[in-house]
């Protein structure tokens, strides 16, 4: 039997705010060029410091031990879903990315343009990578030219180089399709086909579409063919604010993470670009809601690119603006990322990620500063990513017992 | 698949004694006003300072992380059992709280006395919360007065003010009832309904005694009516003693804590009011059992009182005995609680509880002092309360090896 946590809702006392405070990517591992030492343990921290010791450390596993997890599953986690059992498929996941809004019942795919030869087999699944303003204008030119099929509409937004994303629109269109892609070259672009009985409508459809594709296209040169994969729906889960009894803002900007937030159902919050003007989109709307996600992406992307010194400096611009958040200062603030995005591999990882959790009723360890090292003897323990939710909860005076 | 625990179980040497020593509520947080220290932090306890020094620590979650836990689940876990999957109703609980021995097939029910209106309609849930001298007469009046139903037969106990318990007892009572309580004013009572049918010969006997009690009350003011919640049976467990083949004792004088013990099937055996007089107890009867539950109520009062010095004392009081009980010691020792609960939060808490074993093979760790923070680092590490009986079982030598 799982424990319905949902029943243990209990109102909270007036002002018990929530922030999550994401810096995507944070965890990292000892660089031989930089003493051994990790970005966090390099930063200087002292508004971080402070909340450390009076808070406490734990470390989070995204979602299974020595697993490297993508962005999708770990926001997943940290909202309180176990990313083994929502799914998310690559097509949702792509649009979300380029900010395309989903709503339950949307078919979206990956699209890419190709070039096929006069037999109709794929010579170039990339269409030679076209530049992305060729991209931009075919996806125009698509746009006005395909009709609608059996009522459903397709919304098409380009990405990068090759890359689109079209997204099926209307009544029934149901999970479970292959993809209309050969997957390598010098074999014919196969139709899309249902997997399942409740995606026949959706496999019609989407042929249908393909066909007009291929009517539109097929005077230009590379780009004159359409390969579609990952074709998938939001996952049909509880949202997020009823869920947990949360009024919930995303103060996001970037569109992946904004589309994962808009996903599970919370209020997208516009903001600025820097982090002072997230932490002053929080104050602004203090009252009007008890959770804040707050994501800040500079430390994935530095660590992406295997930049160490930038990776500190993102910590530390965080740390300087901390002021601006504590002044007006939740019940909970827990500081974590998503994932480790380590300088040394320029890549998501499976390394724990630091966690620190400040409240007045937290518990205690011994931690000083918010690291990798400090934080594995942190009193909140290691634990699953999916856990920290009810910690935060916990900490709020948002659950009752269980039992009597 | 689960490790079936019981088939690894052999005979340990003679007098391979294990105890369960239980502090309730002992875990705790920092006190603001007591140098950021909890009680155990600030308590002179040299004896459990030994025992740590020869012995391990670790951590308990009683349930789930960050989920706080009723005392029913709670020492479920601590007796090896899943509190997720064995679940305790309301009114077993209620019943073993005030001393009323259940056994299986025994329906519980919580009962208020109530006022209703000339038309039937609950005007006050709980009667004016008449004195409990008042509620023991009454009760008094519905024993004498209650005739067996179908050879059901009823015993009744008065707990405080309005509230007292009714058990049925006889053949083919089922679980699944829906309480005859509108749950607010202005309504009238409902019978008891099947919600399964099993339950259906219980909700006909349960509502022909309910119109015996509306006869023999109609008179009363202001206690005219009765309200029944939490109708259940004790859980179909497999008993402790043959689970874990121990012969097993409950030395414990606090009723809801004796009534959880004898749930499971443990020997009740009398002993004095003071922590000396438990421990005296064990020695009396250490040939008799091969597993003792000594329970500690106090460190729990006191922290839901709010009383940092008093939790103080009730650990200071339990050190200064501990030499009685280890004049004759076991095998294996656990001092630890079944929850923790913080003098700052005057109420049960999620945090994971500090945990002492003691037995010549228990492995090493640091740790000086029995403490929230040192148990951080023990070398038991943080896990649940229902896998602390295998730890236990282990260090007596009661389990055979898992596969060749």
């Amino acid at each position: 039997m799982a424990l319905v946590e949902s029943k243990l809702i209990v109102p909270a006392p007036a002002g018990e705010k929530i922030v999550l405070l994401i810096l995507d990517g944070l965890g990292d591992i000892p660089h031989p060029d930089h003493e051994w030492k990790t970005p966090l343990e390099a930063a200087w921290t002292p508004n971080l410091d402070k909340l450390t010791q009076e808070g406490a450390l734990g470390r989070l596993v995204p979602v299974e031990i020595g697993i490297t997890p993508g962005s999708g599953p770990a926001h997943l986690g940290l909202f309180g879903y176990d990313p083994l059992e929502v799914e998310i498929g690559r097509g949702v996941l792509e649009a979300l990315g380029i900010g395309i809004d989903l709503t339950p019942g949307d078919l979206a795919a990956r699209a890419n343009f190709a070039t096929i030869d006069d037999k109709g087999v794929a010579v170039d699944r990339r269409a030679g990578r076209i530049p992305t303003e060729k991209n931009a204008e075919l996806c125009d030119k698509l746009r006005d030219r395909l009709d609608p099929v059996e009522e459903i509409t397709v919304e098409i937004q380009p990405a990068k180089e090759h890359r689109f994303v079209m997204v099926f629109r209307g009544e029934g269109l149901g999970d479970g399709l292959s993809d209309a892609d050969p997957h390598r070259e010098g074999l014919p672009i196969p139709p899309v086909r249902a997997l399942r009985s409740e995606a026949e409508k959706a496999a019609r459809v989407v042929n249908a579409f393909l066909e007009q594709v291929r009517e539109v296209l097929k005077d230009e040169q590379p780009a004159n063919a359409v390969l579609l994969r990952g074709l998938s729906l939001p996952p049909s889960i509880a949202l997020f604010p009823d869920r947990f009894q949360l009024r919930s803002a995303a103060i996001v900007t970037y569109p992946m993470y904004r589309g994962l937030a808009r996903l599970v159902g919370m209020d997208i919050v516009e903001t600025g670009e820097s982090t002072g003007e997230e932490f002053q989109t929080y104050l602004d709307n203090y009252e009007k809601f008890d959770y804040f996600f707050i994501h800040v992406k500079g430390t994935d992307a530095a660590g992406e690119d295997g930049d160490f010194v930038r990776k500190i400096e993102v910590i530390e611009e965080v740390d300087r603006k901390l002021p601006i958040l504590l002044s007006n200062p939740p019940a909970v603030l827990a500081v974590t990322g998503d994932h480790s995005t380590p300088v040394m591999l320029k890549s998501h990882s499976w390394h724990p990620v630091p966690l620190l959790v400040y409240s007045r009723f937290v518990g205690s360890d011994t931690a000083q500063r918010l690291n990798e090292k400090e934080a594995i003897h942190g009193g909140l323990g290691t634990f699953y990513s999916r856990d920290l939710m009810k910690i935060l909860q916990a900490n709020a005076r948002r659950l009752d017992k269980f039992g009597a």
